[in-house]
């Protein structure tokens, strides 16, 4: 990392020193009320002593833009979020100018020198594979970022926003268990994004919780396409002692397995319960009705916004780690098992 | 209009007085050689005495940018474009402002006013309710435009791009009668798009010439979204004489017809078959597959992006009409009619 940024005394760093949490130190910053005298005290101390220099407001470079950088736009999903983020920057007079990296480096970085052409007033980056050297650069020349749905751990000065992905993989395994089903399937996704372990987590905590012993071989990788979904849906399918219920830990891998659930001439939830994760628009319509584990896509989107104009606009962000609530949506794809 | 737009001399203009096309009048402007001698004569003195002057190429303000305008955000079908288009305008870094108006003027002005704070080099309207109104306004400001579905009939100068809509009616409603099919139900498209009336007309063109009466209780009225065409699905599903096959106009509206479909405990294609319209992705997915007329969205929007940057970079385009072939695509969700 460049000298100058090496140098910068980050909110991180004070908050360690002091021994208290970043969105306390935030909040001293900020001015704000809510924290005892005494830690007041000590962190404007360190402040001071570490030469700490709040970010500053940056007008001057007003690009009346902000950046949205997905990997990929090959998903239903993608839209969603896009629609809460444009809908907040339109209200707020700014573009939103959006990017596919499709995983390389390459693209990355034709997308970086576009960005030093024309500015911007902040990014979003969407579950991106290549975030971390992203980051350091986007850090280098000030512009403010947001992640969503990250892979890797990112600086705690980074806000991030996501969804309470192990919730959700625990309450739609614990739907399954109240059904009556005990050999439960799962279809996990890329085990490079935090959220994909976390549900698959989710989905074991639940198994432990009604003392059922895992199966190795009843949990499947994915990838979040749907021809993935097929795949491990056949594998599952062809197991000697098959489950009653599978859980596809995105709608797009449940639709494969619709599919290889189709193809052999047995039903959902007649034979087999198939629960997916995410609600996207489709899962209401498909053939039967998806049941799902919501998570607010558009509302990640527009919080995600919300917070990197905030940054831009030089705001401290109290809480930086968000995860917004997910919701168990029973539709008609999950019943008791049929030997109940 | 403005005054200074008012005067200008376009290329409509010169070729309606010259009695030739609007490609051939950019046929002489570019120098092409595959233009008959005298027409280029006439068409050239023409362009002399009207005081014709090209578009000046626009490096000075060259913003890096390109925008892209939708009505709404809230389709699988949107992701498919944007996918096109980001995908030139990346390679030639430009970056690609996303917006969705919603139908509505003041949102309209909203982000013309953005676009006017931040500039761009070119704009694509896609299926907009508010072309006119917008075309006028950034004709004034003199920003190249394209048009994605249009809904009305935009200036022979304004490039517009769509698929082979008619003949994708027409095959869909071919591949259903050569099944033996006689009673086909449609689900129309919001009539002010132009798609909707040719796919409407495609399917009325089959009909006549297999030479069967179209009975008006067979067509019903759908928006493009998916509840739409549940209602018309029950609403045929009714029918006293309830048809053999339903060509639903898009996809989206065929996934609501399928769950009309499957609550009446009836089976595609075994009692009902089905043929959608765009071949979204999750069409592969849909149970049962869905046999659907495939539109090229991803290349109707590379195909826009490349015009735009060509008109950004004051190149006359010689083609302003373009429609790009559909195509058939039979999956699983059509059959011989039951009585067959």
């Amino acid at each position: 990392m460049a000298a100058d940024t090496a140098s910068r005394v980050t909110i991180t760093a004070i908050a360690r020193e002091a021994g208290v949490s970043v969105p306390t130190v935030s909040r001293v910053v900020n001015g704000r009320s809510d924290v005892s005298p005494q830690t007041r005290e000590r962190v404007e101390e360190l402040l001071r002593r570490r030469g700490y220099r709040r970010r500053q407001p940056r007008p001057r470079d007003h690009a009346s833009l902000i950046d949205l950088v997905f990997d990929d736009l090959d998903s239903p999903w993608a839209v969603e979020i896009i629609r809460g983020i444009e809908d907040v920057a339109h209200t707020s007079h700014i573009g939103t100018v959006i990017s596919a990296i499709h995983g390389k480096a390459a693209s990355a970085r034709q997308w970086m020198q576009n960005v030093r052409t024309r500015a911007t007033d902040g990014v979003i980056l969407v579950g991106s594979g290549l975030e971390a050297p992203l980051q350091a650069e986007l850090d280098r020349l000030d512009v403010p970022t947001v992640m969503v749905d990250t892979a890797g751990v990112p600086p705690l000065e980074v806000p991030t926003i996501g969804a309470t992905n192990w919730a959700g993989g625990l309450a739609a395994t614990e739907h399954l268990l109240a059904l009556g089903h005990e050999r439960i399937g799962f279809i996990a996704g890329p085990p490079r994004l935090r959220c994909s372990r976390a549900r698959l987590d989710g989905y074991r905590a639940g198994l432990a919780a009604a003392e059922l012993s895992a199966d190795d071989e009843l949990v499947w990788q994915g990838d979040f396409y749907p021809q993935s979904g097929f795949e491990a849906g056949n594998a599952l399918l062809d197991h000697k002692a098959r489950p009653s219920a599978i859980f596809a830990s995105n709608d797009q891998m449940a639709f494969g397995l619709y599919e290889a659930i189709r193809q052999r001439g047995i039903r959902v939830p007649d034979d087999i319960s198939v629960v997916g994760f995410d609600d996207l628009p489709e899962a209401r319509w498909s053939s039967p009705p998806l049941t799902t584990v919501r998570q607010p896509l558009s509302e990640m989107g527009t919080l995600a916004a919300r917070t990197v104009l905030r940054l831009a606009r030089g705001e401290q962000i109290e809480n930086p780690r968000i995860e917004l609530a997910t919701d168990l949506v029973i539709r008609n794809s999950t019943a008791q098992p049929a030997a109940a």
